[in-house]
């Protein structure tokens, strides 16, 4: 095992102080009310370049000779890493490549050249891009970046669990989202150094839990897939390295659903102002769903990344709204005549709800001659609010179908 | 004029700094190079409550005397103040009582109750809930919490001034949103007192520039009206303690208008995953839109709170995503023939976009018998990528109008 030590991560967080922002450590009274213990929030969706990645990206690149320095880097990523490599290197001068597969969404391909990279798009997956950024390093020797399974990626991931200890010596826990592991082997390094009695806890997603298997199988093993909308964490093989930290520092690993995250990350928007991607809030979502139960204790969760993409969130928020019944579809049926659709409108308007949508059919299947099916988009309140609409319709006898 | 010193503004500090979090100064590179600035975001929508207001009303409610608290505290207010004042008296054990209209969000009812206190709804408006405030006031004897005009309000309000010079001695200007002027007053008082250099800039809804058209007939006006989405500012008349203030330390009060206060919100939400109310993305509207032109300079924009309705949100994103070509309707017209659906809907997935609502219409005026109109909304990664899906479309001879 590569021995990573207290001094290496501050010696890291000297290298990175100029380059990096130490992020905020907020509370949340919310969430303390809904999980019972004292929460704080290690803010690193507002790290620059929307994710913690450069701290390890530039302790690496720092520490390269100027030989390899001149030589240029590579990486392959679709995220953060990718826009955490190319800030660093372009702080050096030094020339980065990155490879994305084509599908890469288009707002990282544009930020990660506008921080200086030349971007290669390559394949349709990530495994052809990362097969094609083995092939360039062959023939430019340029320097590979792993982004995660490296001592310096590691020891500047560390200086987040540093940062955390110097405004608040007294922590009891630290939730972490895990990836390829290289955030929370840094942290954990840091933290039970420093303090061994501090629990240090991980959360993959359900669908990726690549650490978490790997624990149980007592080596790192490979998943079959790993589809998840925390896509920062969608590491199908955890690194050696990091396996080897998390088995002898890692406390607990802890697993959350889809939905949970998605709800986390409705959470961290509405009542923490907010935006975190999915992997960043995957330690919110297991805090707010009884995954780490630590009554009256003090625990950090660790927002690692803000990069979202907005059309994912536009569409998190509308099933947010639905949810809570602020957003609901409402199918009626009603004569048709004149003015019987403004009658059904008036009863709406008189309630403040708005109409988002309409629909006005008369051949869809069920519907009697002579009648018309509404389907109807209403705002609403919430679903006290909902519910004293569908109370109103049904008064007045209209049929009532709550479709969502 | 009423003086406050910074020595006021120190006590303030003193007093609210257990019970309010000192918010973080954070770099954007973004806005740095879209407006020449070297601009910091004060984030006072990550403040407790989402919003600064905490901070003067509880400076005020902490200076009652104890007969004072025991008889509780009153304030009108559909928005921030609300819940500041409810926060505040809670933690003193005071019974406050906020009156707001009957149409305020849920969502901000709610919280106001969550806070503590008891809620009064009345009234279609804010002045039928003022109205009421003042007589419940003489009924019970509880002290009115003004929302800015009130020295101790203002004081507190101050302390902003004091964390911004403390993390960043050498600031050349400060960027604040008006609506009553509580802030701005507060900010300019510690600003101009520790260093007289520091110009201090206002920013203002068009919409609602109650301030700026004071400051230009030499007195405090009334508006006929103020609608605007930055609603935690659109106030009609300043205070006349709040107007003397910002006549005598404020440098400059510039107007934003409503898209620009709209894009800013998406800035801040896309760029510095951030949520900011109207109000709070107002001082960022300014940058961003050049009513602000400091090259070189140290600015500081305050982000005054986030407490802004989702549905809102919502519907600012859709809008920001259609605009940057992201989300986009467009109209065909096919051959009313089985398959001829499917062909158009290859042609666009052949493309990589995403349908997210279809309307398929043949009685349409214009529409010639046997042909059929389509509307689509498509997902697309940007405008680079909707042109190339419109002039696919257009090669295959499909008709294409684009509609939003």
């Amino acid at each position: 095992m590569v021995n990573i030590s207290l001094e290496d991560i501050k010696n890291a967080r000297e290298c990175i102080k100029d380059v990096i922002h130490k992020t905020d450590l907020i509370p949340n009274n919310t969430l303390n009310d809904i999980c019972g213990s004292n929460v704080y929030l290690k803010l690193e969706n507002l790290q620059k370049t929307g994710s913690f990645k450069i701290r390890g990206a530039f302790n690496k690149i720092a520490n390269l000779s100027d030989e390899e320095k001149k030589a240029g880097v590579i990486a392959s990523s679709a995220g953060n890493h990718a826009q955490g490599v190319a800030l660093a290197a372009s702080v050096y001068g030094t020339k980065s490549t990155i490879v994305m597969p084509t599908t890469a969404p288009l707002a990282k391909i544009t930020a990660t050249r506008n921080y200086g990279a030349e971007v290669v798009l390559h394949g349709h997956v990530f495994d052809d891009a990362y097969a094609k950024s083995v092939e360039i390093q062959s023939e430019t020797g340029a320097t590979f970046i792993h982004a995660f399974n490296d001592p310096l990626v590691i020891a500047g991931q560390g200086t987040i669990g540093l940062e955390i200890l110097e405004d608040m010596p007294d922590v009891d826990a630290i939730v972490v989202p895990i990836g390829g592991g290289g955030l929370i082997s840094g942290i954990a390094l840091a933290a039970k150094n420093i303090n061994p009695k501090i629990k240090i806890i991980g959360v993959e997603p359900t669908n990726a839990a690549s650490m978490k298997e790997s624990a149980v199988a007592g080596k790192a093993v490979t998943l079959c897939s790993a589809l998840t909308i925390a896509d920062g964490i969608a590491v199908k093989t955890p690194g050696d390295l990091t396996f080897d930290i998390v088995k002898q520092y890692v406390d607990e690993i802890v697993v959350v659903e889809e939905d949970e995250i998605a709800n986390a990350i409705l959470f961290l928007l509405e009542r923490c102002k907010l935006i975190a991607e999915g992997a960043g809030a995957a330690s919110v979502a297991a805090l707010l769903n009884g995954k780490v139960q630590l009554p009256g204790k003090k625990v950090v969760a660790v927002v690692s990344g803000g990069n979202i993409d907005v059309n994912m969130l536009s569409r998190i928020v509308d099933k947010g709204l639905t949810k809570a019944g602020r957003k609901t579809e409402l199918t009626t049926v009603i004569p048709d005549k004149p003015g019987q659709l403004q009658k059904l409108l008036k009863t709406i308007s008189d309630l403040s709800a708005n109409v988002v949508e309409i629909y006005h059919n008369r051949i869809r299947n069920g519907v009697e001659l002579g009648y018309a099916q509404v389907d109807l988009v209403l705002e609403t309140n919430d679903s006290q609010h909902l519910n004293k609409i569908i109370e109103e319709l049904v008064n007045k006898k209209y049929s009532v179908e709550r479709k969502s």
